[in-house]
């Protein structure tokens, strides 16, 4: 089933906008972790199947696995593994971030799709459409493209003006008139950046989906961003939480104390749409 | 040693300012690769010994790698551990153009130099200063940041202008002025554009060493490639090549061809500089 229809049956089946980041970092984790052969992709079998009922899909970040070489990524594969075997129904997407030339971009693909089997991606604009097609070839798949960043000093260059418009909305623009012709664009956006993600909204229109990060540990108002990233049906986002979910607590209470934080995020943000 | 003296060493040792950018593609590989255990890492090996009196750097991307899962990265670091036991004096640039918000980068960082152990890598400037400051702060590092793209499409937004000036100049400008505090810095413009090249080079001035991509396979013009980006000193640039050295034949000559090819790129780089 392609990314857009497994999501479309997932926010309804779990009534949930919530995507949970795995990105585990050796050093937070609960010590018992710590002498396990299979430390990251352990940790995240704890979090998938407490909250696996309470999400629209995971979202584990490429990062924190290549921080410890083949092992990481051997990690991330058996994580991505489990859910498809004990979850098929939730959407897997990979944050990788990846932009390069075309004919590199073609063996960034085969990691995401033909190794590690996911559903989706997080790609760069920076190269342009032509760079990324063999992303946007892939029909079934959903590439998410970044458009404005979480983080504080995105703006130095997102924010630039070019004839009066901010080229995160050129980029907004670009991809949802001319990248879009398989409709298996997204477009990722900062939760901290509201008024931002509601401009987004309103180029892009009711039916491209939003992936909106920031929300917890970065500091992203709940309400805000749902209220201006949602479409006219309350839907069209995914909302992502990492590091205020999944180190909800450092002992050994942890899985519980991330099912009661994504139970509490899960209907802040149906609370909003 | 830091990266840009130990690359000013090897300019000089070798008189070559060429990278070969290793990229093995499994499909264009001589067939007796094809049984190998380390299939990557065999022909990189064969590639390195037969040139590595020729070139300022190797530039393996981790695309061509990824595409293999954890085998494909256990076979990088394999490549890099190879160059730096029995090539020490070699600059390893590890092209993996990572981008993220600033927590993230530290984990991509750690992949890199902690991992793999290279000297330099490629960055997106997407993101801004403030979210790629976990690498800027990496002294002896070399941050090489993706600039103007040699693909054909990279004006989508590359070359849309501000106030007159183009988005990759704005970039080369913040980058050479307020990113390089450290002088560890590096811009990545593609040889296939020579008069952006030598537009670059005016505003970076003498100093910041540009990583070139684009001869050979990809049709950049030596001549004008080398002419635009080199300083008045006749350096200051890694000029890259992979596809136009590596499958210089695809045969059991092929290591034979590659160095054949290497001589001849080294050389007119040298006759235009």
């Amino acid at each position: 089933m392609d990314f857009i229809s497994k999501l479309q049956k997932i926010w309804e089946k779990n009534n949930s906008l919530l995507c949970i980041g795995l990105d585990p970092d050796i050093d937070k984790l609960p010590d018992s972790f710590k002498s396990s052969n299979n430390p990251l992709f352990e940790f995240n079998k704890a979090i998938i199947d407490a909250t696996a009922d309470l999400v629209c899909a995971f979202k584990p970040n490429s990062a924190f696995y290549e921080a410890h070489g083949a092992k990481g990524i051997e990690e991330l594969k058996q994580t991505f593994d489990y859910i498809r075997s004990d979850y098929p129904d939730i959407p897997l997407i990979l944050d990788f971030k990846r932009g390069d030339i075309g004919n590199t971009n073609n063996f960034y693909a085969q990691f995401a799709f033909d190794y590690l089997g996911v559903d989706a991606v997080t790609v760069q604009s920076w190269q342009g459409r032509e760079a990324i097609q063999p992303f946007l070839d892939i029909k079934d798949k959903g590439i998410i493209v970044w458009c404005k960043a979480s983080n504080e000093g995105s703006g130095e260059f997102q924010d630039l003006e070019l004839n009066g418009k901010k080229l995160y909305l050129q980029i907004a623009e670009n991809v949802s008139k001319e990248w879009n012709t398989n409709t298996n664009c997204l477009l990722v956006v900062g939760a901290t950046y509201p008024s931002e993600l509601k401009e987004v909204r309103n180029i892009v229109g009711d039916n491209m989906v939003l992936l909106v990060p920031g929300i917890g540990a970065q500091g992203g108002d709940t309400e805000a961003a749902v209220k201006a990233s949602v479409n006219s049906k309350g839907d069209g986002v995914i909302i992502n939480s990492a590091r205020g979910i999944i180190y909800a607590s450092g002992g050994q209470d942890f899985a519980e104390k991330a099912r009661a934080k994504a139970i509490e995020t899960r209907d802040l943000i149906n609370l909003y749409r």
